[in-house]
C-alpha cells in the first residue's frame, strides 16, 4: 500500500524474540511495510525465516552485505533496516547500510565494546540517514509525561533518583542448559565486557537520563557473578553522580527471584517526587510535596501528551505499544528526512547509544577498581 | 502478501475508537489485509475515510449493500468483513455479506434489541459462513487461564461469582455536549432498550458465563437513570443464579468517578479463589483455600496457556493483544473453514451474541418489575 | 490510677477473642482500669479468668446479675461494663448494668432477635446510662475521613454505594470441627436467623450508613447457605435503595477463599468517589471527577480529622487502634455524662444496633419471599 | 495490679512522639505499670508531664541521677527505665540506671557517637541488669516469619540485598521553623556525626542485618544534604558487602516526598527471593524461583510464627502493635532474669545497638574518603 515504508531486518530469524517484537512493533500503527530480510547468520535458517515469514525470496538474503547492497539498487528497495543481532554484529551490519543512506533502526546495547561504538559513531556522522536505537522503554506514554513534568519543573531541582530493572530468568545456570539467548549473552565475545549492566542496565541508565534530563557525571559499580560458572556480570549495584546536581543508585539483576521485567523508577525533587513501574505502566504516581500523592493514568486526568497511546485510560496498553510508539515515530521522521525537515526529536539515537557505552564501559572500569568513582 | 486474509469493515471511519481498534488487532499479528471498506453511513465520510486508510477508491464503498454485492463478485474480493457500526445496524449489515458466504467478524452487543437478534442468529444459522462476536475480554490469556482453571476444577464446586465493570465516562450529561458516542449510545432507536447494561453489562456477563463455564439462569435487576435528562440507563445493579448452583451479583456503571475501565471478576468455589482485573490484566491471583494467594503472570510460573501471548513475562500486554488474539483465532478459524474443518473454538459467536442480548432483555424486564427474578 | 474509668466485663474470658481485644482496646490510651468481670456463664471458667487475668476475687464474678448488683453497692463500683458473650445473652446482660446506671459497652450485632432488639431499647431508654455498641470499623481514621468528605459535600449528591464484607474462615463445616466460635454463630439459638448477615453484614450495613449519612430504605436479599450441613447463611447477596437517593450493593460471605476480613466500601457520588479496605486501612482514595486519584493516608496531606490518631503517617495504625478509638471516645462521653454534658457524639449506640436488627430482619423477610424488596 | 513489671520513663513528656509511644507499647500487652519519670530535662516540664501522666509527685523527678539513686533504694522501685530522650543523652542516663541493676530499654541509634557506645557498652557488660534497644521492626511479625524462611533455608544462598527508608518530612527546612524534633536531629552535639543515617538508617541496616542473619562487613557510602543551611545528612546511599557473601544496597532520605515512612526490605537467594513493607506490613510476598509468588499474611496460611501477634489475619496490626512486642518480650525477659534465667531472645540488645553506631560511623568515613569501602 503507498504510503509506507519499507523496512528489511537482519537478524530476527522464526524463533528469535526481539526480532518478532521488531515487526511487530512496525505494524502496530501500520507505517511500514516488511519486504526484506538476511534474518539469520546460518544462510539456510536466513532463507527459511524469510519464507516463513513470507519474504519475497529474492529479498530474503543469505547475508545483510549483500542486502545492502542490493536493497539500494532497487527502485523499490528498503529505505529502513532494523539491526536485531547480537551486540557484537550491531556495528558492522549498521555501516553497511549507513553507507548507502538507508536509515538504520538498531537494537540496544548499541555495540559489544565502546571502540566499536565510536566507529560506528563515525559511520552515523559521516552519513545521511538517519540511526535510530530502541530504547523503548523511553517511548511509554507516561514516561514521556514523566520526562514532560521533570522539564516543566513541577519536581523543582532534581535530588535523588532512584533507578532498578531486577529480572530472575539467569537464577539458575541457564546458559549451560541450551538456551540460546543465554548463552551469547554469556559470551564476552559477542556481548562484551558486560552482560546484565549492557543488557539490561543500559535501559536503565538511559531511563534515568531521558527522565531527569541530567546525565550520569561519573558512578561507581559493584558487579558481582553469583552462578558458579558464568562469565558475566548477572547482578550490579551502581551509585550515580548527575551533572545536574542529582544523586542515583541504580541495581539491575537477572538473578532477583520474582521479578520478571521489573523496571522501576523514582524521581524525587524538591518540590516532589514521581514513580512509574515498567510491569504497570499505564499508571504514574506524582507526589507532589505537602498533598496527597496522584495517580495519573494514560490518557487521564493530568495526562498531558499528546501522541503514544491508541486507547482510552482503562484500556491498557504496555510492552509493544511502547515499541510501536518507537517506530511511528522513527516514521515520521524518516518521511520528514525524505522532505528535507529535520524535526526534533526524543527519540534515542546514537548519542544515547554512546552514552549506554559510555556507561557499560565506565561501570566495568570502576568495579576493576573496587568501585571507586570514575567519570563517563 | 500470500496468506493474509482479506479484510472488509462497516462503519470505523477515521475518528471511530472501535474501528482502529479492529483494525489494529487484524494487524497485530500479520493475519489480515485490510483492503475494502464501507467506512460510514454518510457517503462522502466513507471516501475521505477510506482514501486516509489507503483503500483502493473502488473498494471503498458508499453502503454495504453495494460493498457486499460486489465484493461476493470479485476474484479476490473479501473473505470477512468487521462490522463496528452502532447496535442498530450490525444485523442489517451482517446479513448481506453472511447471505454471500463472507464471514462476520461483528461488534457487542449482538444488535439492538432481542427480535432483531433472534432474526440474526437465524441469518448465522442458513448461511455456511462463520459469525465471530468481539467479546475482546475472553481474549487474554490470564482469563483463559482462569476459565482452565476453573474447568479443570482447581477451585471445586463453584459457589460465588462477583463480576463487576464500572466507568466513569458519563459522570455527566456528555451525550447534550456534542460529544458523538455519548450521543448514539444514548439514542434508544441506536442502541435498544438499554445502554449500560448493553455497552458494557453484556461484557461483564459473558466475563462471567466464560470464566465459569455456568449460564445466568435467572436475574434480579435494578436500574438506574442518575443523570438528570438522560433516555437510558447509566448504572446497573443484578444478582444472579447460575444453572450449575453458583450465586452472583453483577454491578456496571457509567457514573463512578475514578473508574476508567474497571471490569473485574472474582470467583470463589469450595477449594479456592480466582481474581482478575482488566486495568493490569497480566495478574491473575489464586487463593487455594488454606495457602497462601498466588499471583499468576501471563506466560509465568503456573502459566498453562499456549496461546495469545507474545512476549515475555514482565512485559504487559493489554487490550489491542487481547483484541488481536479474536482476530487471530478468528484467522485460525477462517482457514480450518476454508480446508473444510470446524475446530473447537473459545471464540464467541451467535450463541454468545444470543445470550447477551437475552441477558440485556431480562435485565430490562426484571427492572420494569421491580426488580423480580426473571429467567434468560 | 486516679482520673481512670472503672471497667468490667461480662464474657470474653481466656482464650475468647474478641474480650481480649475490648481490654486492649481499653488499655489503648490508658482511659479505663479492668476491675471486675464475670467472665464465663461456666462458674468455674469465670474465676479461673478472673485470675489469669489479675482480678480481684472478689471482683471475679459467677454471674452477671450478681455482678451487677454487688457492683452497684461498692463505693468504687465499675463504672461502664463491656459486653462480649454471644448475641442472644447481650440483652438479658445489658438490662442488669443499664437499670443500675452503670453503662454499656456492647459488642455487636445488638441481639439475636428483633424483638430481643427492641427491649433492649426500652431498657435503653429508662435507663440514664450510657449505651454503646462497638460498631468498631466507623472508627477508624480514614472512616471518619471518608464520612467528613461525604458530609461537607465533596462527592456531590450520591448515587451509588458499593459494600462488601467477604471472609474465608467458615469455607468448610468447621462448626462440625469442635471450633467453638463457629459453633454458637452456627446455633439459631444463640445467633439468631442469620450469621453471616448478623455477625458481619451488620458492619458492612452500618459503614454504608456511617459514611453516606444515608439510612437503607429498603432492600432485596438473596441469602445462600453453600455448605453442606449448616443451618445459617453463608453468603448473601443484597440490593440497597438509601432514603438520600443513592443505590447499593452489599455483599457479605463468609466462604470465599483469599479474603481474611474484606471489609471494602466505595461511594460514588456526582463529583467524586471514594474508596476504603479495612485491610490497609491507612489509605483513603479519593477520585474528584475529571482529576487524578489521589491517595490519602492517615494523618497525611489532605486528612482533616483531629483526633483518633496517635502515631505519624506511615506508621500503621490498624483493628486495635480504631477498636481503641471507640472505648477512649466513650471515655469521653461518660467523663462528659458524669459532668451533667450530653456532647455530639460519632459512637454508635442503641439506635445503630435496632438498625442493625433491622436489617438482618429485613434480609430474612425478603429472602423468604425470593428477595423481593422489603422496607427496613 | 500484681505481676506487672514496673516502668520508669526518661525523656519524654507531654508532646514527645516516642515517649508516648513506648507507653503505649508498654501498656498493649498489659505487662508494666508505668510508675516514675525524669520526663524532661526542664524541671518545670518534667513535673507537669509526670502530673499529666498521673504519676506520684514524689516519683516525678527533675533529673535521671536523682530518679536512679532514689528508685534504687524504693522498695517498690522500678524494676526497668525507658530512655528516650535525644541521643547524646542515652549513655549518661543508662549508666545510672545500669548501674543499680535497673533494666534499660533504650530507644535508638543508641548514642550519639561511636566512643559513647562504646562506654556504654562497657558499662552494659559490667551490669547484672538488661539492656534492650528499640529497634522495633525486627519485631513486626512478618519481619520474624522472614528471618525464620532466611534461617531455614528456603531462599538457598543469599545473594542480594535491597533495602530502603525514605521519608518526606525534611524535604524542607524544617529545623529552621521551630519544629523542636527537626531542631535536635539537626545539631550534631545532639544527634551525632549523622540524622539521616543515625535515625533510620541505623533502622534499615539493622533489619537487613536481622533478617539475613548476615552482618555488613564493608560498605560504601555517598553521603547528601540537599536541603541548604542543613548540617547534617539528609540523603544517603550505601553499597553494603555481606560476611556471608550477600551484596546489597542501602537507601534512606528525608527528603523523597511521597514517601512517609516507606522501610522497605527485598531478600534474594538462590532459590527465591522475599519482599516486605513497613507502611503494609500485614503481608510479605515469598517468590520461590519458578513459582508464582505466595502472599503470605499475619497469622493466615503459610506464617509459622508462634508469638507477636495478637488478632485473626485479616486484622490489621501495625507500628504500635510491633513496638508492643519488643516491650512484651522485654517483660518476658526480665521475668526470666528474676527467676535467674537467661533464655535466647531475639530481641537487639547493646550488640545490636553498637553494630549501628559502627554502621554511622563508617558511612561516615567511607563519605570523607569520597565512597571508599570501609570495614564495620
Amino acid at each position: 500500500m503507498s504510503g509506507r515504508i519499507r523496512l528489511g531486518m537482519v537478524g530476527g530469524g522464526t524463533g528469535a524474540f526481539i526480532g518478532a517484537v521488531h515487526r511487530l512493533a512496525a505494524r502496530m500503527d501500520d507505517r511500514y511495510d516488511f519486504v526484506a530480510g538476511a534474518l539469520s547468520s546460518t544462510p539456510e535458517r536466513a532463507r527459511e525465516s524469510g519464507a516463513e515469514l513470507g519474504l519475497d525470496p529474492a529479498r530474503s538474503y543469505d547475508d545483510f552485505t549483500a542486502m545492502a547492497k542490493r536493497e539500494a539498487r532497487l527502485k523499490d528497495g528498503i529505505q529502513a533496516v532494523a539491526i536485531v543481532t547480537p551486540n557484537h554484529m550491531h556495528a558492522p551490519a549498521a555501516r553497511e547500510f549507513l553507507k548507502r543512506g538507508i536509515h538504520v533502526i538498531c537494537d540496544k546495547p548499541l555495540t559489544a565494546t565502546l571502540p566499536e561504538a565510536k566507529k560506528l559513531a563515525r559511520a552515523v556522522e559521516d552519513s545521511d540517514a538517519l540511526f535510530i536505537l530502541t530504547h523503548n522503554y523511553t517511548a511509554y506514554p507516561l514516561v514521556r509525561q514523566a520526562r514532560a513534568m521533570v522539564a516543566d519543573g513541577t519536581l523543582g531541582e532534581l535530588r535523588v533518583v532512584q533507578v532498578e530493572y531486577p529480572q530472575d530468568w539467569l537464577t539458575t545456570p541457564l546458559e549451560s542448559e541450551g538456551q540460546k539467548q543465554a548463552e551469547w549473552r554469556n559470551d564476552p565475545a559477542k556481548t562484551g565486557a558486560g552482560n546484565c549492566v549492557g543488557d539490561i542496565g543500559t535501559h536503565a541508565h538511559n531511563l534515568a537520563e531521558f527522565i531527569t534530563g541530567q546525565r550520569v557525571e561519573s558512578l561507581a559499580a559493584d558487579m558481582h557473578t553469583f552462578v558458579p560458572g558464568r562469565l558475566l556480570d548477572d547482578n550490579i549495584h551502581v551509585m550515580l553522580r548527575f551533572d545536574g546536581g542529582a544523586r542515583g543508585m541504580l541495581w539491575t539483576s537477572q538473578v532477583a527471584p520474582g521479578n520478571e521485567n521489573g523496571l522501576r523508577i523514582r524521581v524525587y525533587g524538591e518540590n516532589g517526587g514521581l514513580e512509574w513501574a515498567q510491569e504497570n505502566p499505564n499508571v504514574l504516581t506524582h507526589s507532589p510535596y505537602g498533598e496527597p500523592p496522584r495517580t495519573i493514568t494514560r490518557a487521564g486526568p493530568g495526562f498531558t501528551q499528546t501522541t503514544g497511546t491508541r486507547v482510552p485510560p482503562g484500556h491498557p496498553e504496555g510492552y509493544l505499544e511502547g515499541f510501536g510508539n518507537l517506530y511511528s515515530e522513527a516514521a515520521d521522521l524518516i518521511e520528514a528526512h525524505a522532505r528535507g525537515e529535520t524535526p526534533e526529536t526524543l527519540l534515542p539515537g546514537i548519542e544515547q547509544g554512546l552514552r549506554g557505552m559510555r556507561f557499560v564501559d565506565a561501570c566495568v572500569r570502576s568495579n576493576k577498581r573496587n568501585a571507586a568513582w570514575v567519570t563517563l
